[in-house]
């Protein structure tokens, strides 16, 4: 079970140097949305640059122009790009053609998709499906991370092959109810980049996945 | 009947030469997702600071953070910035709030909505609605922008209070069809920046709206 980094809200140096205090106890970092909207492909160069050997997800969160966003992505230096499962059928099919010809991850965010909609998703078996509950869904609700929402999400894709990743606000509050779906990749943001000490929260996170055995679907 | 030009696929000073050629004859000025992704609100910024008296609109294409990205869009200057209605409810409700509290517009882009997020919508009368055929089925289907297509979405809007913006490569051929829409705004990109001559392609444009009397539902 692999934790990925979401770095969101702050200027490439912050995010940078979040990374570097963390670096040893989370497994992938995530470039966020507010990130490449804010900085651009900068932001992805410049993890690349810092992080050589390190994993990194671009939060593009395409939704069209795929070609060429995933493209842009992809030659900043991402190992992987992602596309709102929302989007048209001809877009999400564009990113993963565009994922398999740089062999790189795609990954499907499912954040207001409908049933419908999962049914047409489930034929891209090497894309990892992100399961998410939204930052504006949090925050209207002035909830916690709902396990319970993420569950409901995930229990459809329980017999699937793809990869599964969690992501939204996820805690260590949350963190137990979540464990038993055994998620490929668990993507944790603020509960460390907020987090008093977050090399602490960052730790701890790492080794309560370790001590449940935290094995992911496919281990 | 406004025109919004569309800029796309370059870079911000190609952009900016664009647009000082074409100005006399758009109205409004797009900073497209692919320079906001690429260069993130430095290409918004570049615009504001070139053109202080025009009307700019990112196109920024929320999904989710809704009230950071649109704070980033109107601190970076636009007078507009654009949402995807296929977003959670949360996130569209909290960038209409966002457009009424800065003063700005919101433009909710229809790219692949269902009629039950469009009955979910109305609700928002001060929005601009943009009926959008995407990039990317444009280039998988290798058809010209589709004038039915738009039709079809827009006329269940034609008793509606809102502004209606056109967007997906329309050009001098499929204008025609779309005039009797009576469109607020006409979005148009590839049909001006990719034309042999960009001022000749706009000028005819503009003529061609002017000459057919081109109102839109609210003139």
């Amino acid at each position: 079970m692999k934790i990925q980094l979401a770095l969101d809200r702050m200027t490439i140096t912050e995010a940078i140097h979040m990374a570097e205090q963390v670096d040893f106890y989370v497994d992938w970092i995530e470039v966020g949305t507010s990130l490449i909207k804010e900085f651009g492909m900068e932001s992805v160069r410049a993890f690349r640059s810092r992080f050589p050997d390190k994993f990194i997800v671009a939060d593009v969160k395409t939704v069209d122009n795929a070609a060429y966003e995933f493209d842009m992505c992809f030659s900043a230096g991402a190992d992987a790009a992602t596309v709102m499962g929302t989007s048209s059928p001809a877009t999400i099919e564009t990113c993963v053609e565009m994922g398999g010809r740089h062999g790189r991850q795609v990954m499907i965010d499912l954040l207001h998709t409908t049933e419908t909609q999962w049914k047409a998703l489930i034929q891209y078996k090497e894309a990892i499906f992100c399961a998410h509950v939204s930052k504006d869904q949090q925050e209207m609700g002035k909830q916690q991370p709902s396990a319970d929402q993420l569950h409901s999400i995930v229990k459809r894709f329980g017999g699937l092959e793809q990869k599964i990743a969690l992501a939204g606000g996820i805690n260590l509050d949350s963190l137990p109810a979540l464990i038993p779906i055994r998620p490929d990749i668990l993507i944790i943001g603020s509960a460390i980049t907020k987090a008093f000490d977050p090399v602490v929260a960052a730790r701890t996170i790492k080794e309560f996945v370790i001590s449940c055995k935290g094995e992911s679907r496919h281990e």
